[in-house]
């Protein structure tokens, strides 16, 4: 049924994966090819009710509540947006997906990783990306691109941002074939040019 | 931290239940017992968001993603109605819960048996109902009382609630201790009177 590619972009906020999967987009379009670029979470109608329901709940949202809803939300987007594109023939660049949950649940977080790995698997139901490009770099670097003062940054922030990075370095290391790593530290410039490397040696 | 008791009803459309569950809390309350009447699913303010994105949205939702909306609606349910008025030390009378899914998801419609435990205990994070009454009675005699004519009945409607029916039968089996089967095919009365009796050596 599947004829396209899925390709996946990780890393931690301000790793620069958003600016990178746009210029793949643009990259690939150039070369006529058909994409889909799309992100986790909140896409698709159902998915932009999720969130709005997840952002805008006048109460309070119990955790355990608000993981079943980006569950649901990944359930959809994968079954209703992702799939269909990939039997299309499309390539799919998602922002985000299911290492996301297992980086920053599973290893930031500290949740159990087989339950995340688990509710992971259901969501997708057998839907693994083909490529999964993890952009790495030191957690007091990104940070400091997503323009926060140093000042502000408790200690705490720097060690959960730590813990996930790690965690994306474990999941690599776990599934070398899928997942690789790119060093996130250069020019914008440099970084593109790994990745159109990446994806056309793939 | 529970001070108060948990119990569920629980049988096949048209068994009777939510009649008994209206008798008993009137005779609790008649008692001056604190209740919380309640029912799966859809309770409370984000439940019955999400009942409306079930039952009101404009595309169609993945089977999956509406397991996961089903999940996401107990969790909040047991997290934010249940679990704080259990604290109170209120009964709370639950229409339908963790053995719905299990009897029509997992036994009536084959899911497997062990994942729907799973994501179950995921959803009560450890919140058993302390008295669980099945109200059992044949698959045809509750449907009629659905009032639909039998006529229209398919083949497959009955033996979808009569596995439904064992799966119920199949839970009490192996948990006895929690879950009690009352025969549902007599009077209203006669079958109130067996529940209050029930309720009281509890």
């Amino acid at each position: 049924m599947k004829s396209g590619i899925f390709i996946t972009f990780e890393g931690v906020d301000g790793c620069g994966k958003t600016t990178q999967i746009s210029l793949l987009d643009e990259y690939l379009c150039g070369k006529n090819k058909k994409v889909l670029l799309t992100r986790e979470p909140g896409s698709g109608m159902l998915g932009s009710r999720i969130r709005e329901l997840l952002l805008n709940f006048e109460g309070s949202i119990s955790p355990n509540c608000e993981s079943f809803l980006f569950l649901a939300d990944r359930a959809q987007h994968v079954d209703c947006m992702i799939k269909p594109a990939l039997a299309e023939g499309k390539i799919v660049l998602c922002d985000r997906f299911i290492d996301s949950t297992l980086a920053y649940q599973g290893y930031g977080r500290g949740l159990d990783i087989n339950q995340v790995k688990y509710l992971n698997d259901l969501a997708i139901s057998g839907l693994k990306p083909d490529l999964t490009i993890v952009f790495d770099v030191e957690a007091r670097e990104s940070l400091s691109r997503l323009h926060r003062s140093k000042d502000r940054m408790e200690a705490e922030d720097i060690e959960f941002f730590e813990r996930v990075r790690e965690g994306y370095l474990e999941i690599a290391k776990q599934e070398p074939e899928r997942v690789r790593v790119i060093d996130a530290s250069g020019s914008v410039e440099a970084i593109y040019k790994k990745v159109v490397k990446l994806v056309e040696s793939f």
